[in-house]
């Protein structure tokens, strides 16, 4: 099984690195085919035309985005384009986004962006061999880059 | 006739147990496969590979959205390519999404999301099954989460 | 010739039913099919479908839109679905749309709503039927739902 | 050559007047057809389906949108889906739209329009029979309904 | 190698100078196919016909936005459009803009543009002839238009 990951040098953080990591971890049998594009809006074409080169079976991509009007028009685009990419190919591409004004402190920017990574890399994994478990954790709130929301209780009046 | 449902581990509270019950009491010979992704921008390709997949004749999604402008975009994005999806595949795929900030109170929210799952399954029901009483419901006023605004009435000046 | 026309059990008032008065009375040969979704989200790919099977000429929607920002995101999504559905078909699909927030009063809402839909219902009528007098109309101002705002006089400076 | 033209009846001024004036003087032998709508969410399945039954090379369309959040909806809906028209008809479709907040006096609204009318009449043709001319004008910040803002001058620093 | 480039008369700097020179630079052997069109809406389509006929590997476009919403609005379609013609041509199009109100000074925007229009010149090369490089750079923090911001150092606690 191939797994296709494209990131960019726009980014501040080598977020790939991390899910590539857990990737290995949970399906050492995946080869990974990597490329880097300068920014986002470089992502969707790099991604469509490297999976279908390659017939990866599933992709993850990897955005940085800064905290202007315009940089959010940018971050629309290239998620309705990676949607257009997904439904064209039929196939889950797993969007790792950090934004940069999630977070003041650079250091916690970067713990955002390591855990989303993992998580999301260990999501690829569940959707890819393990679908039942993600039925598992339906409505359990889980997040990425911060601690889990956690489920709301039922059973209110 | 089969119905494909697709909801996320990102939402709070499993609302497709809601409309998988009220699905099965009016539709007992409807066959559900039910899969989830980890948040919304993953079901559009989920739900149109497995609705061709399982030939099902109609699909629910269930979609939980943040509060933050980040969120609102994914929602919008999420939401367009549900149209898409829809469009190419001819088929209605009812969408019951619950926003956080429409409410403050966790226990309003587990209120909202089990009647606005109940009642769209229902409506899901009635577009299958019973277009003509939608037709005798035209104008109503009809709401999912919250109680029916009602029918503004005529005869005004 | 044959109209489709698809409404929405959301919305507060009969607009379809205003439109369907003005249709007949002008083109008293042609066939109306009439179907009603629950939201606006769910009349894409129903006039898709229906005209599609019915061989419909033209269509005409009926849509209800609160006050939020949500309101306003599903507003965009549903219209630029209609028009991929049009440009896919090739055929003209009128959309009448009232927003809550166009007024505070209910008796304004549904002067408003009932206007829109005679006026648009004529319009349908020009555009199939009379498309010269269109023309002779072209930049006059109309409006459908207020009174028309008329055109601005050249011959300035 | 033919060059199709599609306006509005909600437009307060006829500004495609304006852009066949200068069209029949810049090009004789062009042929004009000519089609008006309601409002801009009709213009893009009427100029596709105009633009491949008539044959046309080129289209112009002439927007007018009011002041409000749903206008300026309406308007990116437009205008996304005359790109999307023009990119299946490989065509060049101007689009001369004018927003009723670009002034509060008519006098000046109509100077606008009128201008910014006759301007892009003049790129079309520079588009169809003289695109090196638009080649030497790149970069020179020209305007339509406006005066040019012109180039800003190198050389700093 | 053939790069197709379209700018427009729009814009206040002739960037395609700037990025023609890198390319000549770096890829001496390159054929360079130039286009100028109005403004940004019309660069989509121009692009993608241009490419398709010229068959080149890879396209450039420079584009400038103002201040406005309706500008903001443009903006996000256009930026739309250009990732559906690269979809659709499995070839990157490197866009290249700039919003006037990066700076208030005319000669910082002059800088940004040039600096901009450079170094996204190099990227194209690099994402041509030397994808590796790239890989390289990935989450290093580059910046076009401004200084690179630079790794955010992991290591934290």
């Amino acid at each position: 099984m191939k797994i296709c990951i494209v990131d960019t040098t726009f980014a501040r953080i080598d977020m790939a690195r991390y899910a590539i990591e857990v990737l290995q971890n949970l399906m050492p049998d995946a080869v990974i085919v990597r490329r880097t594009v300068p920014g986002i809006k470089d992502i969707p074409v790099e991604i469509k035309t490297l999976m279908q080169r390659e017939g990866c079976e599933a992709g993850m991509v990897f955005g940085w985005v800064g905290r202007s009007l315009v940089d959010k028009i940018s971050y629309a685009v290239y998620s309705l384009a990676l949607q257009l990419v997904q439904l064209e190919l039929g196939r889950h591409i797993i969007d790792v986004t950090v934004h940069e004004d999630e977070s003041e402190s650079e250091e916690e920017l970067y713990r955002i962006a390591a855990d989303r990574a993992r998580k999301h890399a260990e999501n690829l994994y569940l959707l890819l061999r393990r679908p039942e478990e993600l039925v598992r954790r339906a409505g359990t709130g889980r997040r990425q880059g911060y601690p889990d929301a956690g489920p709301i209780m039922g059973g209110y009046g």
